[in-house]
């Protein structure tokens, strides 16, 4: 059975060079380490170790062969998204980043999809630039969980979503620069592990409970590791929609049918867990995702999806991931 | 069968006259509406409207035999927690509240257990205060989920866990002063909704990264809003687990062997999620709660613990209940 892995992560071998030393000191840039592996340097700090799985398509092959996936979408390292910078060089990383991505997935498009990224610092220049990507073949964009610590209901976002609407792009929403980071200073690993899912399901509720799948209704909005923390969110969420009449009429339908429309990767590393998601929080908005080729990867993806046991095996496999990514059938 | 309800929460109906009205802009005092009816003002701002259900033993009784309730564990509403006041001050609303509590439970000591508040601003002086909890008959105590930003896997609240663990006190760990909270301005009522589950989850990793139930084996921890997001959160820890040996040999076992440890409440609003949380995340771990009498609050603890169906239906009632409260069996 077709096997599509939604949540995979490429970093071009090259960055551009900084336009505006002065102020940004966060730019990233590559040391070779070797023919084959890199560190990524956030100014002059290693940011991540990786090596050319990141960048080169013949080597993503044949891990894919290797592991049985048909077809993985390109999105760039999270860390890469680029909302501190002033837009327009936020704008030039995202063109070279999309520009990376297209040439990957030109190479071998039956094999992969695209996600790029726009400066989502300036709603109205990264709603402006849907228009490119669309052209260029790409499914849809990566969006970070906030935006500089604004969350993803704010409404300045609205006409961005207006556009991805209309243009038929796919979002998939990535936890970043995670809300409870700072409460973690003794121990910093856990930023990863345990604030990026908050940061996602926080910034999932805000969504809709701005109302923006229900002003928004054809808008396809897909969210990392499983939506992080957001299965309980609903339902507690749901209570307040009961007492309160709705927020006031901000929200028509309950808080579970907006999570239903929403879609989901499978990264939550526990069959029970991801069973429960796809049965009954979810049914069929859950697509595969492997955070290739990180260290917290899902390495056995084909084994993983099997083992929740589930009637939606199809839809994990790759029929919701068509979907999201608007794919052709078949 | 009997039904125990850990989760209730209670006001006195009158507070300590602020001993530091130059510093405590935050103490809290009571408007009285009519005769049973009242505002808590924190300052001179409204804080909630409360009822005689918060001090009135009669009525909490009344209200126990409708719904066939046979105790409630007795907390304080958690914004009494007084973390924010010099640890003297804090010391003197918790002597209140703890008298106030050890009150209601005398007149009715079948119907009602105690968990009394602590100055855990100064952990040295919260532990100290345990030993006379302990002689007044107190079950435990309720903490929040973070004291003043510091997240309870911090070392230094160490000795209080020593202390809780030695004298055989339940500690109730409730969502405060939430993470995230500074990114729903636009949403307040978010707030208890989205991120009280977030900062509970968070504060429950840092306490399993911390090593906190390993060192303190026989310490009981129970978490309210079921743990809030703990079931995503650990199970992603748990490949963190593995990808880098224990965290160093941080955790010598699994993030699960913990959660499986943990107590929580019922108040997940949803049958469905209920059922994992109890039968495949933490079996038996799971005790009754309701919030009661906020408007938040499961109206129907029996029908809800019920609807679960799951084989865990005495433990949901009252046997995690009597385990975590030290309770004499029967």
């Amino acid at each position: 059975m077709d096997l599509i892995d939604v949540h995979s992560h490429i970093v071009p071998q090259r960055f551009p060079d900084n336009p505006s030393p002065a102020t940004n000191s966060r730019w990233p840039c590559m040391h070779a380490r070797n023919a084959t592996e890199a560190a990524v340097m956030i100014g002059d700090k290693p940011f991540r170790e990786i090596d050319s799985r990141s960048w080169e398509v013949s080597r993503r092959i044949d891990d894919m062969d290797r592991d049985r996936v048909s077809m993985q979408a390109l999105s760039p390292m999270p860390e890469l998204l680029s909302y501190w910078f002033a837009p327009s060089d936020g704008l030039e990383m995202a063109r070279w980043m999309n520009h990376t991505i297209a040439s990957m997935v030109s190479a071998a498009p039956k094999r992969f999809a695209g996600l790029g990224i726009v400066p989502l610092q300036d709603p109205a220049l990264a709603a402006a630039e849907l228009g490119r990507l669309q052209r260029d073949g790409f499914s849809g964009i990566e969006i970070g969980s906030n935006v500089n610590g604004v969350v993803l209901g704010d409404r300045r976002f609205d006409e961005f979503y207006a556009e991805a609407e209309r243009l038929n792009l796919a979002i998939f929403v990535h936890a970043l620069h995670p809300i409870g980071a700072d409460r973690l200073q003794a121990f910093p690993d856990l930023v990863p592990f345990a604030a990026f899912p908050l940061d996602t399901a926080l910034t999932a509720i805000s969504l809709m409970r701005a109302g923006v799948p229900q002003r928004h209704p054809n808008l396809r909005i897909g969210f990392s590791h499983g939506g992080g923390a957001i299965v309980p969110l609903t339902h507690r969420l749901a209570q307040g929609w009961k007492v309160t009449n709705g927020f006031g009429g901000a929200m028509q339908e309950p808080p579970m049918y907006y999570a239903q429309r929403f879609f989901y990767d499978s990264l939550v590393y526990e069959p029970g867990y991801l069973r429960h998601l796809v049965g009954e929080f979810a049914p069929g908005q859950v697509f595969g995702g492997t955070d290739y080729p990180y260290a917290i990867m899902e390495t056995q993806l084909r084994d993983f999806l099997t083992s929740a046991e589930t009637v939606h095996r199809a839809s994990l496999f790759n029929g919701a991931a068509k979907r999201f990514l608007a794919l052709e059938p078949g």
